[in-house]
């Protein structure tokens, strides 16, 4: 079954769930009218199913690929880039002023929902191109800016990111990578990084790598990191792609999933870069890239979440097996079926609207300046990369036990979205990552963003909901008083908590907004509620009884 | 980090928290004493860390092929399968009659647990020829029994299960395969049937297939299905594998995992069976076969689980990153990958002790006839099945996570446990099915069998425990009380919440007989026992909500 860009669902959530209105209501803004989302959703839709979808079968089944040096990607994928390029999507939330058309997140994320489901593997690279648009429109200088955002929207040229190096993942402060001044402004560039998400490829004609590395006066940890611009090519005088720079793609991972998308090892030789804001101020800068990349990744999730959904419906709506009550006898007609293809279904739901309600979120914050949207979007950045992606994965998984043993058949496709999906719980931040920054960071606040979601929970029609919504402010109390190590032990469970609280208050007021959707709201709400209960017990489970246990006895 | 075999901690569960002194203690298996159990631990130990584990990647990355119509396995499969046959592991619980050694089906499952954590895809054809042994112990002719048994306790010849065909999956009831009498006692089978597990290879030198198909005067559904055995080379007058059989292998999946497993799809026509048990019986026949396989592949989720444990471990103790407080530094003293290598301890060891404890009570039933050890046995089964495997998934998920990026990469061996293991709640009947089993057939005593266990969680020391016993024992009653489709509707959630109540006891016994262990109990009832809460709401959801939503609305 061919995936279907759920255009009147995304609208559904636009208009009834996350207040979108509001956005295309600012001056900022103003072109967000009702046509023109009508347009851009409908518009979208019809690429993802009819130009990228069919390349997501080809991706898994042909690797991209190292040839000579030169990265060759899956079939047709070169198409689907200029596909994705000539209608304007990478730039769409860009500033106009540089090609880009100005457009809120929230449609830029919903879009990127769309291509994501139709082909994660490709989506990955507009994902990072448009977190480097950013990246520069916030920290670069005005001719970098001016030579390189242009290209970047038109996909001309594609952005990457690099920071992990084999020593320094999740501790970014451990990196080495050198860069020393040149004498004329410029740095030449030493070190490896890893994990270069298209870090080469033949879809473009430049290739931007945006690399953390350190000043030679630079201290240690990551107050002593820069960022710099690295291009694979050297832009000549007109900024046009010139002569090779000194870096080299040296071997490409072989991953469980995302076949088509070229994880690279990267080698910079004394590379030629260009300083992108302030020096030793490069990890402020690369969190402006990453935060709205972990929104993405989020966003990822619910892709593939959608996807699997879309391909479990499919098979249990024609596969017929066993005696059903109903007339048409498929296996959906099964009560265990039914249960995995609702709680697919109220998932999906719950992720979709938390997703765009964050991206609503960051984009009321650069429309109004008001810090306490900022601080609302910041909030809910880590929540919905972390739950997005558990649901994607969950979701993915569910689809597999849908089809039954023909799910774990390679050419059915489940199996595909589970291997595609893993990974987002990983990058941009493993999952963990973002619960230790929701409990730590997003909580330095004194609370202050997490009680105004719950402000809101509180106002629900709907007992159980609103007595979660009480426990999971205890709880937040309970974590403001307590150590860091405390809150770290019970981070990853609080998340998951108000991920889950959150999701039945959206199901709740789609329900309020039509009726049709009251039973799978009831659903959800069955599920999601009883899960935040158990995950707030663990949320209380402190450090002392993590190290109870010494590391020794633990591996022994 | 390479399989180490837990051969202690086996025996202390064996031991101190499923009560195996019992099973020694009759007279049915007076040779299982200390010794013996030590002796067969540590020597299967030894086969699989030295020959079976290296060849788990193996057959990984060279999975089976068809060639010319025969099946040509993995690098070093048939030396490892041999060192399996040599060891006696395939008829450690056969009949000593046929060469077996008569010991208990806890031992077996002991030892079958340390050959899945080696190599998974090896193990699954000890598996099948294990159930198979049992088939026919219980239900062919002594003819049969004399001519196959020893053989398949030998090796040199070894077994596969034939039901599923292209429309009878779940419903083995709309099978097609028909079986003509020859004349001469013999019969004539013609069909397809799919997922054949090792349905062809290389490593013995005939395959006994197992087939359900129906007689010429065979009613409709389940009940008009016989069991045939039709060995793909004919035994001679001296009983050796002799001329071809009318079968062949049309093709092999191309799976998710498991690569080292050839799954087939056999065609048999008009291939040469026999009669195995009564006409129209082979379901009850089958369901010998199945019932012990269940438990096996309960099993094989443990397997997973303890490997990927291990491997995780091994990673998070060398792995270097961040600023921790020991002196050590591993990333195994972060908050948050503690909790997951706790998680992944707390609930391997809960599923060691479901599966033995099920084991238990099978070979008490056999040695005292008593009904009420039976019927925990069957009750266990299922559970068992069900959250083992999903333990199995989940561990091996969350083994990935400790690995963060390394963990997507293919050559660091943690994706391979998930793809592997991902399809254990799949076959043998998914996981749903197994639920459905539970509150339908295994509720069938009025709820016997469920309340003597919950009498005995009832004495636990612990008031958590024994509340949240409390609550299935209701949970249970009011099962007891709704029409099936309720009881489907909420069965999977039963079941979950089953498993992790009996978790919860396990750990608890455990840490009473070693108070070393109390810490790794008091974790692990901090996440069971409110997880087991949620899944008792879910429990009660009821047919109505799910079917609130008609099938064309679920797929609009």
């Amino acid at each position: 079954m061919p995936y279907r860009a759920p255009v009147d669902e995304i609208r559904f959530v636009l208009d009834n769930v996350v207040g979108f209105d509001r956005v295309a209501a600012t001056e900022t803004f103003t072109e967000a009218t009702a046509e023109t989302v009508d347009a851009i959703l409908t518009e979208a839709g019809k690429m993802t199913n009819e130009v990228l979808a069919p390349l997501n079968r080809q991706g898994d089944l042909h690797p991209a690929r190292l040839e000579n040096g030169v990265v060759r990607t899956s079939p047709g994928f070169k198409e689907g880039f200029e596909a994705i390029a000539e209608g304007g999507w990478l730039g769409m939330s860009a500033d106009p002023e540089h090609g880009g058309m100005g457009l809120p997140i929230t449609l830029t994320m919903a879009v990127n929902e769309m291509i994501g489901s139709a082909c994660l593997a490709i989506q990955l690279n507009p994902l990072m191109t448009q977190g480097q648009i950013e990246a520069l429109e916030a920290h670069a200088s005005d001719e970098i800016r001016d030579l390189y955002i242009p290209k970047l929207i038109s996909g001309e040229w594609t952005g990457t990111m690099n920071l992990t190096e084999p020593q320094a993942g999740s501790d970014v402060g451990a990196l080495r990578t050198k860069a020393e001044p040149n004498g004329d402004g410029t740095y030449a560039v030493t070190g490896q990084k890893i994990y270069i998400s298209w870090g080469d490829h033949d879809m473009a004609e430049n290739i931007c790598h945006l690399v953390l590395a350190r000043l030679p006066d630079a201290g240690p940890g990551t107050k002593g990191i820069s960022l710099f611009m690295v291009p694979k090519k050297l832009p000549d005088e007109n900024g046009n792609a010139g002569v090779a720079n000194d870096l080299k793609v040296v071997s490409l991972e072989h991953k469980l999933g995302l076949h088509g998308s070229p994880t690279a090892v990267m080698q910079y030789d004394g590379a030629k870069g260009w300083l992108v804001g302030e020096p030793h101020r490069g990890m402020a800068a690369m969190f402006t890239m990453m935060n709205n990349a972990r929104l993405g990744v989020g966003v990822q999730g619910l892709s593939i979440a959608e996807a699997a959904m879309q391909h479990a419906i499919g098979y249990a709506t024609d596969r017929r097996q066993g005696r059903t009550e109903a007339e048409n006898g498929s296996i959906l007609e099964h009560a265990d079926v039914r249960r995995m293809v609702l709680d697919m279904k109220a998932r999906t739901f719950a992720v979709r609207a938390l997703c765009l309600d964050c991206a609503v979120a960051l984009d009321m914050a650069k429309a109004t300046g008001d810090a306490s949207w900022a601080a609302r979007g910041a909030f809910l950045t880590p929540i919905a990369k972390a739950f997005g992606t558990d649901v994607g994965i969950a979701v993915a998984s569910e689809g597999i036990q849908v089809h039954g043993g023909m799910g774990f058949v390679e050419e059915t496709g489940a199996a595909q979205y589970l291997r595609d999906v893993r990974v987002t719980a990983i990058y941009e931040g493993t999952n963990g990552i973002q619960a230790m920054d929701l409990v730590g960071r997003k909580l330095m606040d004194g609370g202050a963003a997490a009680f105004a979601i719950l402000d809101e929970v509180d106002q629900a029609d709907h007992e159980g909901l609103r007595a979660a919504g009480a426990e999971l402010r205890t709880l937040t109390e309970w974590m403001l008083e307590r150590p860091m190590q405390d809150r770290f032990a019970g981070s990853v469970a609080y998340l998951a908590a108000f991920a889950r609280i959150l999701g039945a208050h959206y199901h709740l007021r789609a329900a309020e907004a039509d009726a049709s959707r009251a039973p799978l709201a009831r659903f959800a709400a069955g599920r999601l509620l009883p899960e935040a209960l158990a995950e707030m017990a663990k949320a209380r489970t402190g450090a002392d009884e993590l190290y109870a246990l010494s590391s020794e006895e633990i591996a022994a």
